[in-house]
């Protein structure tokens, strides 16, 4: 046995029993005559020490014990004379008795500490190093509790986990698939599944009723920052359910997980908001309720000679609250920060409600009259600081939830401890796109319009509704899901909206078709994006911190060197040659 | 809401409360004046009736129902006047009061019934359909438990369950790995893990000290019935441990699901055996020891003159208990089985322990005493029949060792409700290849010699036992796994006797080589194989009805119809041409 205890559990009540630990070692420290090494492991640290009348035989390998070297020592634990009250262990420590070496290790080159000195790079070649660091140690054990939760309650709710296959087949709808070409069956691939959607609708045409999965998914898309192309869903699909069956589901879903793992509950429903009212109040679909500082319609400001917003399609203002102060060097900072190419704004207009009088950068077309009727409109009061985009609505109303973020961060209203969970319903179901001229599904196909715009289907697609909910959580996308169509009549109705021909239809999606003309139930579902839900729950912005081994932003893994060449021989089993121009 | 209650559900205590039940139409018979149609879903099935006076409309729906047609119904419970006892509510029925088609189904090409009408392609094609009839849904309810009880036991004994990559880098070494081509790094590949065996040492040097996963590992071989390309794996590592820890911590994970799954408990350890008295006394290492009938060496019947024997490098017999009055054709039947070419015996010799004395196809060479004799050391009594095989060694233990399991149907002591588990230990560390003249891991390269046959290491490797374990129920192997080399001394060692250069072994190995410099502790795992652990509790053989959508035996799945061609815009953007010749 290579130790009795763990570094994590010793206490002052085991004051005076003999222990075997094992780990590593974290540090070596010398003072006076006494040597203390932390001896760490996944659990925790205990100190170990080393009296100066200790054999000569022990203190000549704590000599020569580095960073990182894996012992096991035997000792009595004793009471610290200097206890550490950081440290659940910092009551005791251990005197040493024996001790041996298991392992030396090379220097590493970078620290093992809470803040390393490593950067990105190294850090994720050596990743087994940078994973000993105790965030991402407390990140993985943060990720392995969620899935367990997650799994209890469903189990709990009867839902059946059911492993759906990776090696299925490419659809040219949708993201780019990842494939595997098959030996076997040459010339032929199998493709990695995007998310499971197909699978959990036949399965719940096969009557499962209830189920879901903690599953891998594949994107191969042009990689951007904190996207990986093999990421975790919880995916999840119920029949005879309508939305309000599947919403209360996944809201006990969310409950338990912010219950049983951040100890957080919930009074009461979460909120719900319509899409129409997300892009009013917040231009976006997934608001960051946190802080209020909705958007205010400035369309009165219009027609009083200030071009600009005369010939804007849209004007839009937000108010920060307590910000008339704000210098003209940091107006001019914001002014900078929405004319970036990500935001795009031509300019920002800004009204300080200030101790003196309102002033603004648009005085000379409004009457200090006309910009307080307008500033009582907009919710603001004295020392309050209202900040003013025009222009396109899309991008207006893009620019000023952008603001409105960059504002509450400013303002410290975006605490990562506090958890505003939101639902965003009535998404429409189509966008028209102008270039191609068609409308494109804005979920799946699959989706279910909402019963009561069912008869606009034919007549104003455009106008119609899905049956489709997002899950949010502090202005970020946890979930979305959708009532699926399980009527073949409607679905054939969306088909050729989507401009498919019936002989397309049945190409692409021939086998879920077949399987619905068997006994479709109702049926409906969502799917969680888990790594991000993970990062969330940690208080993070990366989901790299969540995964064990990510790739990189190129879609490496700098690691193990994937992806690689491999061998003529493979390629020629798999009657393949690759063409490099 | 779509319903009230499920169809498993409801109890002669429910009688007279109205309820509302959905499902598929299992049956529709006439009896009389009434009408009765059976409704099922995933709980159960839950008789509805439909009374002679119920109003036309209803009578009306009720007549155009066809079979797996999906209803939804109101209704009162009533007591039926003729119970069925073999269902769980079977004590009543749903007198109608209101029906609706939520969907209609063509008529399946198969019957939803436990024994169906159904070929295997057939169902395959039609996989919803199948998996709709109870012993499919049986088989995934008992793998979701199953699931489920793994983790909750790993969870408890503070093993983390992490997620590795699924795109990782292909090995020359071991199986073949299906690859998937790069279009961001044009001519490189991913490939699919065939197990995560890296990953989780290498999460051992991260000092994770307790991993698990439920993962999915392809192969790309050539398929064999009941191989799948893709399959699942419990996949497990523990650092700081011994052999002793592992198949205790294993025990434990067994044990527990014996006892959660089947409400079988285990008095005391499982037994263990080592390698080669598997090999000695059954002929294979993975004996089903439900029932004795072990192999007797039987070379005290050499140099009597029966050239067979004489010249035979190995003779072995088996006993097999109340046989003695087999049949002339009984006997030639076995004769004929043992000479088939997947045993390829050149004949079977048969000693007969009748009433009227010993009978054998060898008397001519032996006598009565001599036979008796060898019947005695045999274990053989009155009644019983001894089965002699002579050959090559290995030949001959793998034909006695597939006679004995044969004996073992033919005698009913092959019972699928009885369980035997073993761990068969003491696997040789090496196999040497007459052919390539050289040695080969037979578990891989990084597992460590048992620590009593270390010295041996370099001058004797053929004689060296490795620290390995199987883990075997009623003659199949579940799991398997080792303790591993963490010295790099030993793993330098074992790469010379391989006959790695030390460059191949970098090449081939080198990231986990590496990382092994960097303090990594002593480690051990194992892995079992889930899909074939949930048939073997469902007590079947066939792993292909434990998994919800498998490939057929040549890597196909029909449903969906892959593999199949893919876009020559696909291979295009991945730089890829494929060439049949």
């Amino acid at each position: 046995m290579y130790r009795t205890h763990n570094c994590g559990e010793l206490r002052i009540s085991d004051t005076g029993i003999k222990v075997k630990l094992a780990g590593w070692v974290q540090r070596v420290r010398k003072l006076g005559g006494m040597t203390f090494i932390d001896l760490r492991d996944r659990y925790g640290v205990t100190q170990l020490v080393l009296d100066e009348k200790a054999p000569e035989q022990i203190a000549s390998t704590v000599a020569s014990l580095g960073r990182e070297f894996v012992i096991q020592t035997t000792g009595t634990v004793i009471e610290r004379a200097s206890k550490n009250p950081k440290l659940p262990t910092g009551d005791v420590e251990i005197l040493l008795e024996e001790i041996k070496i298991l392992n030396a290790s090379e220097l590493p080159p970078f620290t093992i500490e809470d803040d390393t000195d490593g950067g990105d790079e190294l850090r994720m070649k050596f990743r087994y190093l940078d994973l000993r660091r105790a965030p991402l140690r407390k990140a993985l054990e943060l990720r392995h509790r969620m899935a367990h939760e997650v799994r209890n309650y469903m189990d709990s709710q009867k839902f059946l986990e059911i492993e759906t296959p990776y090696l299925i087949k490419s659809t040219p709808e949708g993201a780019r698939d990842f494939v595997v070409p098959s030996r076997i069956h040459k010339g032929e691939f199998y493709a990695l599944p995007q998310s499971p959607q197909t699978f959990k609708q036949i399965l719940m045409v096969a009557g499962y009723d209830r189920y879901f999965q903690i599953v891998r998914c594949f994107r191969d898309e042009d990689l951007r920052a904190d996207r990986q192309p093999e990421f975790t869903q919880i995916d999840c699909e119920m029949s005879f359910v309508e939305r309000e069956d599947i919403l209360q589901t996944f809201e006990g879903l969310a409950k338990h997980l912010f219950k049983s793992i951040l100890g957080i509950e919930f009074d009461g429903a979460f909120p719900r908001m319509s899409y129409n009212d997300a892009m009013k109040y917040y231009g976006c679909d997934k608001p960051d309720i946190r802080f209020d500082m909705k958007i205010t319609d400035a369309s009165s400001l219009k027609s009083k000679g200030f071009q600009v917003f005369d010939n804007a399609e849209y004007i839009g203002a937000i108010c920060a609250e307590g910000c008339a102060e704000y210098s003209r060097k940091q107006i001019d900072e914001l002014t900078e920060w929405v004319k970036r190419p990500q935001i795009g704004a031509k300019g920002l207009v800004y009204i300080r409600l200030s101790e003196n009088g309102i002033k603004s950068s648009i005085d000379k077309f409004y009457s200090t009259d006309e910009l307080q009727v307008f500033a009582d409109s907009a919710g603001a009061k004295k020392g309050d600081l209202i900040l003013i985009l025009s222009g396109t609505k899309k991008l207006t109303l893009s620019g000023l939830s952008a603001l409105r973020l960059e504002m509450g961060n400013r303002l410290g209203l975006r605490n990562d401890k506090v958890f505003r969970p939101l639902w965003v319903v009535d998404f429409p179901l189509f966008e028209y796109d102008d270039e191609t001229k068609r409308y494109y599904a804005m979920h799946h196909p699959f989706t279910s319009p909402l019963p009561e715009d069912m008869a606009l289907l034919e007549s104003a697609p455009g106008d119609v509704r899905a049956n489709a909910y997002d899950f949010v959580v502090n202005g970020v996308e946890i979930g979305g899901g959708s009532i699926r169509i399980h009527n073949s009549q409607i679905q054939r109705t969306m088909f050729k909206i989507l401009g498919f021909t019936p002989e397309e239809a049945e190409r692409q999606f021939g086998f879920i078709i077949n399987a619905f003309r068997y006994g479709a139930p109702p049926h409906g579902g969502i799917a969680f994006g888990f790594d991000r839900w993970c990062a969330i729950f940690g208080g993070s912005d990366s989901i790299r911190d969540y995964i064990a081994f990510p790739k990189n932003n190129a879609g490496k893994d700098v690691m193990i060197d994937s992806p690689s060449i491999i061998s003529h021989e493979q390629l020629n089993e798999l009657s393949l040659k690759v063409i490099i121009d």
